[in-house]
């Protein structure tokens, strides 16, 4: 633990467990990175993807020269799962359940030959499995396209997964229902392209889905 | 428009509509704050609310002298909702749809005196109908509490709702199956806690997600 992932708030909701950290990130579709741009601080969302202990974080090389840069790019990577809202009796108990993982590090560009091993990791953390039914990029598609990596070395996980605070004698009006309503994430009715024959199935990355 | 609100990165998704920032902001419960701490980004996950062209931003006094700097801070704030899987037919053109905002500002604590409006705006963007459900907050928890409030003056909002990049005459496999799918989120069955009368019926702001 690092000076900068120490829990200064609520520092019970800390969890070292790296299997915690791992199903965090593997559940999840949006990684926000932050960085710093001319002294300003700069949040964008991004795709990304996980191999072991490495986070791979997905751009283009139109995405600006921060992305480019062959020094690396010191970042902050907040990954957060909403899992409920929390209905206390009163207004500053009520809270929201979730996970969430801050990661801290020097992200650097993946080299050329291991481009495409990354992408996949990418494109197989977010679609399971499409990896295998598509056209993998051509020469010119991995050019074009840029990937930085980051050491899950500095990480700062945190869960709140519990109902309101409640305390017997805090006097609050007990005719009022608390508790918690969970939130997940739900998919819908898959939409075919024009230019894909009605009469396909479906393919397995699309119905493991469903 | 300003330098870091242009987008270099396919600007044909910019969009400057304040209704669809807007109803972005309204429809999201989390946003993601980057800062500078020390040259260094750091990106935490807050709780926000809108009263028109502000965004009040929740934390706690605990969270670090940051949040307490009476001068402000300096923040990039992005909230991002994923609505879509966009399975193409290439690993490069798989994509997702989303609607994505990012802004760009100083953001202040609110003051004492507007601090429990401001509170207010952010129980009933998380829980609509809740606040009047409740006791508010006692002086002493509105101490205890820290809201920053941030114009939505520069502001960059990207929308991608669209199914594959795909050509006639790309060449890619016609055999596989190409399309979208959507992702929305979903509120599952309410949890009362154990000091709720299980007699009670669910209040109108536990109804109004179901």
């Amino acid at each position: 633990m690092s000076e900068r992932t120490r829990l200064t708030r609520k520092p019970e909701r800390g969890n070292d467990d790296p299997g915690v950290l791992h199903r965090l990130l593997d559940e999840a579709r949006v990684a926000h990175v932050g960085f710093v741009r001319r002294g300003c601080p700069v949040v964008l969302p991004m795709a990304f993807g996980r191999d072991g202990n490495r986070l791979f974080l997905h751009g283009s090389t139109g995405a600006g020269a921060f992305l480019d840069s062959r020094q690396g790019l010191e970042v902050s990577v907040a990954v957060t799962h909403l899992d409920g809202l929390v209905f206390a009796r009163s207004a500053f108990d009520s809270s929201m359940n979730y996970r969430s993982a801050v990661i801290f590090g020097h992200a650097m560009p993946v080299p050329a030959e291991d481009k495409q091993d990354a992408l996949r990791a990418v494109t197989e953390h977010l679609m399971p499995g499409r990896w295998e039914e598509v056209r993998p990029p051509t020469p010119k598609e991995l050019a074009a396209t840029t990937v930085l990596v980051l050491a899950l070395d500095e990480v700062s996980v945190k869960v709140r997964a519990a109902g309101p605070g409640e305390d017997p004698d805090d006097g609050e009006d007990r005719s009022v229902w608390a508790g918690v309503v969970p939130i997940h994430t739900a998919f819908g009715a898959p939409e075919r392209s024009p230019l894909t024959d009605p009469t396909l199935p479906l393919p397995r990355s699309v119905t493991a889905l469903l």
